[in-house]
């Protein structure tokens, strides 16, 4: 028995040429470039380079790709914000640290949390993970909240307006941040940090 | 002769229905909800309500609809741009006022912004609009740049990593806000600013 060493290092099945995670990224790049309802299980195979029965081997349909790549961005978001709010720390310093490792996950699984982004909805699948997203926003905001009532972050800013400027600022990464080797990009994310809790002003001026 | 009012308020041209302006809108509303590459002229036809003679009536083809709409919202952001540039104040105002401006620019402008925001690169009209993008970030990031060396803005983060992630805040509002009348919203413009000009952080804390 040979085997293949695969980038992934997951379980090597079925077809020369793709693993069942080197299948998922392509096809997941394939949906980010043309949109998902644009690209067909046909044009997959062409990007692929492999027949749709070969497809077949290792998920069922389309929609199960879609599945697995938006329960994969969501699973590691909802992750960070569990782990954040488990360190019983003052919600300023929980918020930072979604934040910063918000930005750690967006730039390691770049093209997995972009197709997460640019969903619309047209499915159940896509309105269910809408939903997910939503609560993520929720519970931010929820920490915003209280960091506000700790006197920690300025009150004249509504939470929830707040907690979608914020996030929306780290999605905004997927427009052009472009990944070494899907590894969580530790300067950028403290960047981000730090300009959304302090802003852009001197504290000189 | 009889007339009949429309919303937009520009001359009324051919078939009962639609103006040019109001099918526009439509079209760029489809391109958001199903993607450009999804969206064939029979869809629009569909969604329209009317034949694909009587959308050919007002435009010669999908391509025309994406090149007026991406046109449209371009010069609206280099407007906002090109007027803060040449107020001759300090360039930590001039930079306040684009994100104001644009920020009422994506409100008043919503399927359009959006649709520009969504492009991914995907034919030559695509790859200008793009380009152009690309240029406003880089002119913001010389304001930047410019009121790091003032004193005004704190020197410690990049000029072009800043633009890019301020940039990007602003243009996440499509992502969720929901427009009253095509109104540019104030309010949402002031938060926005001060947000990215202060940051999160309670100045007593």
């Amino acid at each position: 028995m040979t085997t293949t060493p695969t980038s992934s290092g997951t379980s090597r099945r079925g077809r020369p040429g793709y693993d069942r995670e080197a299948l998922l990224t392509v096809c997941v790049e394939a949906f980010n470039r043309h949109g998902y309802e644009a690209t067909s299980m046909g044009a997959l195979s062409r990007e692929l380079g492999i027949s749709k029965s070969a497809i077949y081997h290792h998920v069922s349909s389309k929609e199960e790709i879609l599945d697995i790549a938006l329960n994969r961005s969501l699973a590691e978001l909802e992750r960070v914000v569990s782990e954040a709010e488990a360190l019983g720390a003052p919600a300023v310093d929980e918020l930072e640290t979604i934040i910063r490792e918000s930005v750690k996950v967006l730039t390691a699984s770049l093209p997995y949390v972009t197709l997460l982004l640019r969903l619309r909805g047209n499915s159940e699948m896509e309105v269910k993970a809408l939903q997910r997203r939503r609560e993520i926003t929720l519970r931010i905001a929820e920490l915003i909240r209280q960091a506000q009532a700790d006197g920690d972050l300025r009150e004249d800013v509504d939470a929830r307006t707040a907690s979608r400027l914020a996030m929306g600022m780290v999605n905004s990464l997927v427009d052009w941040y472009r990944p070494q080797d899907g590894q969580p990009d530790d300067a950028l994310a403290a960047t981000v940090t730090h300009l959304l809790l302090d802003g852009l002003r001197s504290p000189r001026s």
